[in-house]
């Protein structure tokens, strides 16, 4: 539907509207997966927005963008919607690169406030009426950024906050917008479809800045859904009538030794900033409910928090998907690094994650991690690997990063001697090529020195282990023979691992943002798949007149 | 003096104990240099800690360590203040290192109350019963990371959050604490050293976390620095009578060139975070108050903020320092680079920034930066390249961070053509050995050259002028003839410019924090010096066999 065909609708059209909106989420997303609880929930919020404000013209920011389904839908984009989060189809998340009605890019929490206050800034130096409004779920707005933007939103004009608030107990009430100096309405019914388009309205036709309470339920529509929003948060494809066991992944996997280690050492701790489910803590907050910490989405306490838990004597965790660790870095550096604690990160998501796209992908850990002097930065190969790493990093003592990615790890192989900063030389040691490859792209490693086998091209195979510190001892033996080294890691070759060991050829993601789709689908999109690693070490062989 | 003199001192010897540190503090700041206004705010407070507190047991974390000179006084360390921020001497912030009485360090503001919580929860499920005292001043406390601690403070127990408020116009008051189920005490007369001390003892004895008012004067006790706090908050040594004008500054060219900008394009604005007059904003502040934007110490906000203005058709730049920008790496990424958005980055103090040390030093953008797709990085060698390299930014549509060092520009030199992503040969084209140099290095390369040709090696000088994209063409040409390249640069080597060119050798700070004294004490320290780069050449063309 066009947001013109929305507007048309009587009234009393709309809760079938509504449902037609829920139906279709529901369908696609059963389909290919995706955002499901908060979506649902957000649905005649969608339809008064669409209602009341001009979508392409004026400024809809969501917050957290994957409670915008409906918003996508009921945009222009029904017809595309059976593409969501797939290859070239639909994102995940608000893009203004899909349409103009998506205001602003929006994965990460917290950042809608800052965003429409700039919007709001410069429309008021350009002169123009055109309305902003920010969407913010309960939790988003506990994040730094969004309260800093929060305590300043007194001085803007004509910028409507529409909190999205689906918890059961407010953490933000009416006394608290007041000692900021804003005008607060609400609660609203967020399922009253007229409601909410009456309070849009009202506050469409404020000067000043308004803060519209309106509550929402999560999952809306869809019993499951509703009884575990958590469970129904993020959907896999085909779920079908319950969330399909996820099988063995590596954050179960880590979950499940954290609580041995746990176990082990009174001192451990762990802490998530909101997302305890995806991170594998939930075995560990059962267990050890003291020594778990949820600090909400607040990436950046979590760090710091961490930080003084380690300076008075705990050994904390922090688990975090690597993109949102971007949140932290300076803490890590500041409050972390300087102090050389021994603060374990366990950065999960780290590489392509996906169908998630851009803003979820995490390829940036390596080059924000290793140029911190006192940290170290691992990743592991299969779940065996990962464990003798936990080990080694909280007997470090310092600040070690273990990266994964997302999904689920290979079968456990067998592993030769672990020292700290040794790599483990897999096959062929004295082959002409050497393929360094980090955690997960071993395999990717061992498949493209079979293709050189082929070609008649010896490779021998390098698990890394280390990004930092790395294996200079091995590296300067197999420069010393006059070897050939390529370097494989999951996330983005500039700043990489492959350039701190200063590898003749560098396979992993380019120096662009990478989109939507399966993980396969991006990197054959790309050229990364064994093929393409064992083609580049030929062309770069040549090139060398190796 | 050491805590038990200053416990066993009578009340009514407390103002001469005052009088005493404030000329201590500043007889050594007017020597040395260092942060004046904020320091003389807080003697009595640190007076009231040390006395009711047990400074080396009781954890007492001050929020931007740069008010706690009168603390390091107090606490045993009044005979080394003579060597304040001197190489080998005392920190001028709180650090752990140097005594047990600083319990975290503190460089950055914002932290504190995370890291207390941190400390309080140790605590907690060790057992014990030290008192955690977090000391925030009213602008720190607008901070990000602050605001989400204080959201979660009333979870705490033996925890003081001491609101050291010297604002004309606190932006947070009793309701304000209140709406988040805080119990607030005071405003307390924070240069009454009685009822300071009286209302620590309070908040001592209380189980649950308190906040405690402190109501306090930037500047206290000298007449000029409470008249003009701002001017007063950093001096250079030897400011005498007045505060020195600090001559031709890279911050100040700038500024001057950001008005001319704004002159031109009235899409240009400004954004800052509290640093107005540490990065040459004043005058821009000044020539178009509307488009000046000062968002507190919200680096985070800041950059989203820019990335909304930029989203609605402004031209900002965010001018910050380095070491501070690391707050927004995620901002830069997901709100800033995803959507290409044309925000330009001013960064200041790139690089050693001397006496302020370890917490402030800008060693890490170079490796933030240069990872992340859309981004351009660039450093001028003088002020004329800045404005060349200001005027490009804003003509290329896309984020472009330009860095630059505290201190003096050079003279303006001639410049060869200036085109985007290319470096300027400046001598020596076919010299065997080429020093390719980042902005400030380039004296440094000269002067490498030099002492090189003394040893009979000639050697070509590169302003390198593009971290990213770099001038990959002269590049190839120079390895192609097989040439020795090296690369200086005023960041951290790890993730830095010169691996990203892979030069054959690397100059610039090591992998490990650099402490604070002049820069060029630091640089020889460190063996950065145009001598050493000149010895680490032949050193490594004699290993390459060259």
């Amino acid at each position: 539907m066009t947001p013109a065909e929305v507007k048309a609708l009587p009234v009393r059209e709309l809760p079938r509207l509504a449902r037609d909106v829920r139906a279709r989420i529901l369908d696609v997303v059963g389909a290919n997966g995706g955002h499901l609880a908060s979506s649902l929930g957000a649905v005649e919020l969608a339809i008064g927005l669409v209602r009341v404000f001009e979508p392409a013209r004026d400024r809809i920011v969501w917050d957290v963008g994957h409670q915008a389904y409906a918003w996508k839908i009921l945009t222009g984009r029904d017809g595309a919607f059976d593409t969501l989060r797939r290859l070239g189809g639909l994102s995940g998340f608000p893009n203004p690169e899909e349409s103009p009605c998506d205001a602003f890019v929006s994965g990460h929490a917290g950042a809608a406030l800052a965003a429409a206050q700039g919007m709001a800034a410069a429309r008021d130096l350009k002169g123009g009426d055109a309305h902003v409004v920010a969407v913010v779920g309960e939790a988003s707005l506990a994040n730094g950024m969004a309260l800093e933007s929060l305590c300043a939103l007194r001085s803007f004009k004509r910028l409507t906050l529409v909190l999205n608030d689906n918890a059961p107990a407010p953490a933000f009430g009416n006394a608290f917008f007041g000692a900021l100096g804003l005008a607060y309405r609400g609660p609203v019914d967020g399922h009253d479809v007229s409601a909410v388009e009456k309070a849009l309205e009202q506050a469409r036709l404020c000067d000043g800045p308004v803060v519209l309470h309106v509550r929402t339920v999560k999952g809306r529509g869809y019993a499951p859904a509703e009884a575990d929003p958590t469970a129904w948060h993020g959907v896999p494809p085909h779920a079908g009538n319950g969330v399909a066991d996820a099988g063995r992944t590596w954050s179960g996997e880590f979950g499940r030794m954290l609580v041995d280690l746990g176990r082990k050492d009174p001192r451990v701790c762990a802490v998530t900033a909101a997302m305890p489910h995806g991170t594998g803590l939930v075995p560990f907050a059962q267990a050890f409910p003291d020594r778990f910490f949820d600090v909400g989405i607040c990436e950046e306490r979590a760090v710091t928090f961490a930080a003084g838990l380690a300076k008075a004597g705990m050994r904390p965790v922090v688990a975090i998907y690597s993109t949102f660790l971007q949140r932290a870095f300076d803490q890590i550096m500041h409050d972390v690094c300087i102090l050389n604690l021994p603060v374990v990160f366990a950065v999960d998501r780290a590489g392509c994650v996906g169908a998630d796209g851009r803003t979820h992908h995490g390829m940036f850990d390596i080059p924000m991690l290793r140029c911190l002097p006192n940290m170290s930065v691992l990743q592991p190969r299969d779940a065996a690997s990962l464990g003798r790493m936990l080990a080694a990093a909280f007997a470090q003592g310092g600040p070690v990063a273990i990266r994964w990615p997302r999904g689920a790890p290979p079968p456990d192989g067998p592993e030769g001697p672990f020292a700290w900063g040794t790599a483990e030389q897999l096959s062929a040691p004295k082959a002409p090529v050497q393929l360094w490859a980090l955690g997960d792209q071993v395999p990717k490693a061992r498949a493209a020195a079979e293709i050189l086998a082929g070609k008649g091209l010896a490779a021998g195979v390098v698990d890394a282990r280390f990004v930092k510190p790395h294996d200079a001892a091995l590296l300067a033996c197999q420069r010393a023979a006059g070897m050939f080294i390529a370097s494989l890691e999951n996330g983005s070759v500039a700043g990489g691992f492959g350039e701190a060991i200063g590898a003749d050829a560098r396979f992993g993601w380019p120096d662009a943002f990478v989109g939507h789709g399966s993980a396969e689908e991006l990197e054959r999109a790309i050229g990364f798949t064994a093929q393409d690693v064992a083609q580049g070490v030929v062309a770069a062989l040549g090139k060398a007149g190796g």
